[in-house]
């Protein structure tokens, strides 16, 4: 069975604290009519933190949607390698084991996918199946996680390599002067994630379900418009009070596998905003500590959209888990989509995967490699 | 096992003829040092005419992005419902019975994907999983067959929707003068298309495996530069070039399962330009009647991108097939990605679902469904 290794997560140097984010709001927003509200809402997030890719000056300039786009390549390129070579390290897996990689991003935008000059610098074999996911923001995630344990029971013996690359700041719109903006100003964070899903063995959440979920009539409350100047991130008010409705549809998925959603033994949820994990709390009937790992991503990091799982997750492998214990994945954004799993915890050491199929100086014959299912 | 089953097609009414293409030409460039080249090789296409999804005039203004992917938005939103209920019909089920959509589309971005409008607007049942792909280009047809194939392979009851929306014409960049763009100005053409692949059951091409292979090095042959203008398409002179590279790769994946890849009963390729088509059939040794219905797509619409797999497949359902009869189906698009398949023809009569599961007035309980591997 298909299990979620430990993610490693890479985060920027440059912070900005929340008493900076609240003081930049004051200095650049000095005559808003909404700006106590604003200020409110920033420290009701509880960010006490975030990691910016450029200096804040360079972040708060808007040099165009190409040159931010530049940046957004350059950066990944750069960074990407050392977070994955770290995720495969952990799983016990080389570059040329993975068979497919899934590579989720809503902050920038490349033809071909960034997955396509992985596979030409990073080692991976000409065979890897691409999924490159741009379009289901921070539900992205949980998207690439099920995704991945799709692929994993298609081919029993696949290797998916997740990779979550989300640089918001590059989003930052300067004119954008609603209150949904203001606050996302102060909400998002930058970072990159990569997990890897082994088909067999492995340390982690061994996949035993996922489902999908729409809140009905709620396409334009998380969304991007597309302009000259890049994407524009659209937050309606309502957002934070959609758990209402995506708590039944976690209830049901437990539900379907005799599992009791407020009885679990941990639980890896996107750290939206603060009221998202209230609410699910309260509707899952949880005590607060059982988010805690999300929680502490969004105090450290702020939201960092698709990567927001995976770090959450970092953060349960950090801390351990008994074997066979039972936990529930959640991503939630666009959509509104819920993209949400079910796993027990395995704590098998991970055993390296055997190369005989590959000649011994690690190069790989040029040919189609075939999965069989 | 999966069958992809019929695909529906939709072209827009404005069409723009081969010789209205080379007037236009000769009219927009007059002095262009390298317009005898252009010229010739717009003729070499083959391309009699191409459907415009707005009309001449529209086409050729350049409004900026967000007009334009409004442009994309609106017509999208118009056109793809009854592309999509052909499909279902041919395949005999309904939007209900559709358990994941893989909306393919490099002409123009929304998030969330416009599969969350499908899901909220054309009775799609709220748990749809869904597969967003905007990065792969051309190739992404191909792709969106073979991620449906590993998704019915996961869960071997389900049923899968691709659609394939791509308005080329709204990427003209008017100054774009290299010879690469002005030859793309004369080769893509606007078109929908959507196939169901029915788990179980069905008339088309059953699928036995899919592979993916990656040219190596010729990430920039094929890409997007991201811009204010929006995307502007890179299409570089060895290109057409690559069949000797993606030819062994498609020999490999035919010959894993025992099948000569120069003696199949029928071939669904990309029909990226003329030379590709020829190059490969060189290369595979088949006859050039082969391609017949990619040559057609070619010769009536265009390149249609991630459309013209699924084009050309419905030529071959309108020609017929007997049982049993061995087939290659190929997209070839930025990475340099191949996204290649091998199905044998099934000329079962689809069998409509049954709905039992659901309440008898259609309307689909707010749960979870739950797919069991």
């Amino acid at each position: 069975m298909a299990v979620l290794c430990r993610p490693a997560v890479w985060v920027p140097e440059t912070t900005i604290s929340m008493e900076e984010t609240l003081a930049l709001a004051r200095r650049l927003h000095p005559g808003h009519e909404k700006l106590p509200l604003v200020l409110r809402m920033i420290k009701n997030t509880g960010v006490v933190k975030r990691h910016l890719v450029q200096p804040l000056a360079e972040t708060l300039a808007h040099p165009g949607f190409e040159a931010r786009n530049r940046t957004y390549v350059r950066e990944a390129r750069l960074r990407v390698p050392e977070v994955v070579e770290r995720a495969l390290a952990s799983a016990g897996v080389m570059a040329r084991d993975i068979d497919a990689i899934v590579f989720v991003s809503c902050t920038g935008f490349t033809m071909p996918p960034l997955s396509s000059w992985m596979i030409n610098e990073l080692g991976f074999r000409p065979d890897t199946r691409q999924v490159p996911i741009a379009q289901l923001g921070c539900a992205a995630g949980g998207a690439a996680i099920n995704r991945a344990h799709d692929f994993c029971l298609a081919y029993q013996d696949a290797n998916v390599l997740i990779v979550a690359c989300e640089f918001c700041s590059l989003c930052y719109q300067p004119d954008d002067l609603d209150v949904g903006s203001l606050l996302s100003d102060g909400l998002f964070g930058d970072a990159i994630a990569a997990a890897v899903m082994r088909g067999q063995g492995g340390e982690g959440m061994q996949m035993v379900a996922n489902a999908s979920h729409l809140v009905p009539d709620t396409q334009d409350w998380i969304a991007y418009e597309v302009k000259a100047t890049g994407f524009h991130f659209r937050l309606d008010s309502r957002v934070p009070g959609t758990m209402n409705v995506l708590a039944p549809a976690l209830h049901t998925l437990a539900g379907a596998y005799g599992w009791d959603a407020s009885k679990l033994d941990f639980y890896i949820i996107h750290a939206g905003g603060p009221r998202i994990l209230d609410d699910l709390c309260r509707y899952l009937r949880v005590e607060p500590a059982a988010f805690r790992h999300s929680r502490a991503t969004l105090t450290q990091y702020g939201n960092i959209a698709s990567a927001v799982v995976l770090d959450a997750l970092r953060r349960q492998f950090d801390e351990g888990l008994s074997e066979g214990a039972r936990g529930l994945l959640a991503g939630f954004g666009p959509g509104i989509t819920a993209e949400s799993s079910l796993g027990t915890w395995s704590c098998a050491e991970p055993v390296p995967i055997g190369h005989q199929a590959h000649s011994s100086d690690g190069h790989i014959a040029n040919v189609t490699h075939t999965l069989h299912p």
